[in-house]
């Protein structure tokens, strides 16, 4: 039983979050009245509309995203579940500006199934909407294991890029384009050291114990493929980056961006050693990191755990819209 | 013990975590080679140099502060340890400019020797130095339990007004007055969830159980003043908020800034509950929120916890001093 949130179920947890962060960052970004639907105080109205959103639990995703050169619109559904259809709609709705909306979508298969819903019912109404699905989880070892590649950290790399391009005036059409290479350049593992507690209705999905460590969690507390025996920094560090190397055209890989991300209760000191031991490693196998982030950008509620995302910077476009500020909160580079 | 840290001891961990941040923010700060001290890549040359630091374990703190309009140093020690006083001499030599510089230092016994004692071996070697010594927790309750009032989450206010103060061109001995006049303003209470796990060299200082509340914890795993059954949200923010308006003359108490701050593994998601609990009770009590942090400022290891923190505004300059721009990477607002 979780104390601080006593007696409070879904529909409360997350109303009050996201007035939470909304009052905290008030001079950003506003809520949409009597929806979970966050947009810029000040919108842009000469560009493409990016909207991204999925469960909650995942703070500071998706509303901390929100900003100049990244979202414009975040949507969120009740802990672990992505907003419905009519909401993802009504989202499309309160935003357009007729330059034609763009869909960020993780991918999982409700997240999935209530934003092209969402998106159907936008283009039935005479909308021009698209989107992009993000896969960037390759932890999935056989496919007969499970066969869909989720959406997790790497997502972030996808907001701020397209959000940047979109800012810059890039169209509809170009910017699936290019959200769908770099999606495909995208790699993640992720990695558990303890189970999730239950949250709102959410069950716990599993536990672990205190010397063990799961390979391949999901960002819903869903379980992973393997269970193994609690390593170090340095040799999760080796173990994670050598399997997304594996991932890539070897010849191909030679500037990454990277993420090192926090599952919820993970520490900044102990990210940072981890960051250092992947940079180590990437200095060895001769690939240059041009550009990271380090902290919780995709959380698991409050797993304590990890997950690593290399970005294949096929394009030196990337890293520039890398580079570009943005005042979403949660990008801290 | 802690896997993920295995065999990795004081030394060790500091020197890693230092690399990895510096490593993750190579566009912004730099290490002096074999020192603990980080200091701006492009250090500024016509203004008072603002010093911080303390022990490690508090991260972001004290790196994440490092930027422009905050501090121009961060000196870094052991685990919950300060750095030296030859270390502080050393972060004083290294930065001097000729304007003189100003360090700040939060009121524990140590690191208020080591600084102190550094301050007088650099006057004695001909710089102009001076400091304030934040003193912002109010937890204890009564004068016989422990005299000192540390420093706590508050010191990030004190480093922003004083850094973008310094960057504004007022003199050391107008950032000393500036500086004790808020800190005079600042008060925090703190409450742990959980007892701090052991890391490096430091040992566990007390334990919880799952449905106990520590009331006046310290940043070091120091033992609070009161263990208490665990309560919601809504109560502790009721206990806090009411505790730290007493700290202050009720009339002059009319508009604020708020820390919400982690004390290392407590979520976003309950953290922006917990500011949005404290905004309704301060709109009852017709005290204006004119800014607001929600995050993780300064931990305690990875206690699950929270603090509060008010900075009574009690000048309008204030708060422009706290809305200016830094690129402390910490810093998000």
């Amino acid at each position: 039983m979780n104390y601080f949130l006593k007696d409070m179920g879904d529909n409360q947890i997350v109303d009050q979050l996201i007035d939470g962060f909304v009052a905290a960052y008030s001079h950003r970004i506003i809520r949409i009245p009597g929806s979970r639907i966050i947009q810029k105080l000040k919108p842009d109205k000469d560009k493409v509309v990016i909207i991204s959103g999925g469960g909650s639990g995942h703070e500071p995703a998706h509303i901390g995203y929100v900003g100049d050169n990244m979202l414009d619109v975040a949507v969120m559904g009740n802990i672990f579940e992505p907003p419905t259809a009519a909401e993802v709609f009504q989202a499309i709705q309160a935003s357009y500006n007729g330059h034609g909306t763009l869909l960020i979508i993780k991918n999982f298969e409700k997240d999935v199934a209530s934003f092209l819903e969402g998106e159907r019912m936008a283009i039935e109404t005479g909308y021009v909407v698209d989107h992009v699905i993000v896969n960037d989880d390759c932890s999935i070892e056989s496919a007969t294991f499970e066969k869909r590649k989720k959406g997790v950290a790497g997502t972030i790399f996808i907001h701020k890029i397209l959000g940047t391009a979109s800012a810059q005036g890039l169209s509809l059409s170009e910017l699936v384009a290019l959200g769908n290479q770099t999606i495909q350049a995208t790699k993640t593992l992720g990695v558990a050291f303890s189970g999730t507690k239950p949250i709102g209705d959410k069950p716990s999905q599993y536990s672990l114990k205190p010397n063990e460590m799961y390979f391949g969690i999901g960002i819903h507390g869903e379980p992973g493929y393997r269970i193994e025996e609690m390593k170090s920094s340095e040799r999760i560090a080796l173990e994670l980056t050598n399997k997304l190397i594996t991932q890539y055209e070897r010849a191909e890989l030679k500037s990454v961006a990277i993420i090192v991300n926090g599952l919820g209760s993970a520490t900044l000191l102990e990210l940072s050693i981890f960051l250092n031991h992947v940079m180590q490693l990437l200095d060895i196998a001769d690939i240059a990191v041009e550009f990271k982030l380090l902290g919780n950008f995709m959380t698991s509620y409050n797993t304590n755990g990890l997950s690593l995302t290399f970005l294949n910077l096929f394009d030196a476009k990337i890293l520039d819209l890398l580079q570009e500020d943005t005042n979403a909160f949660a990008w801290k580079h």
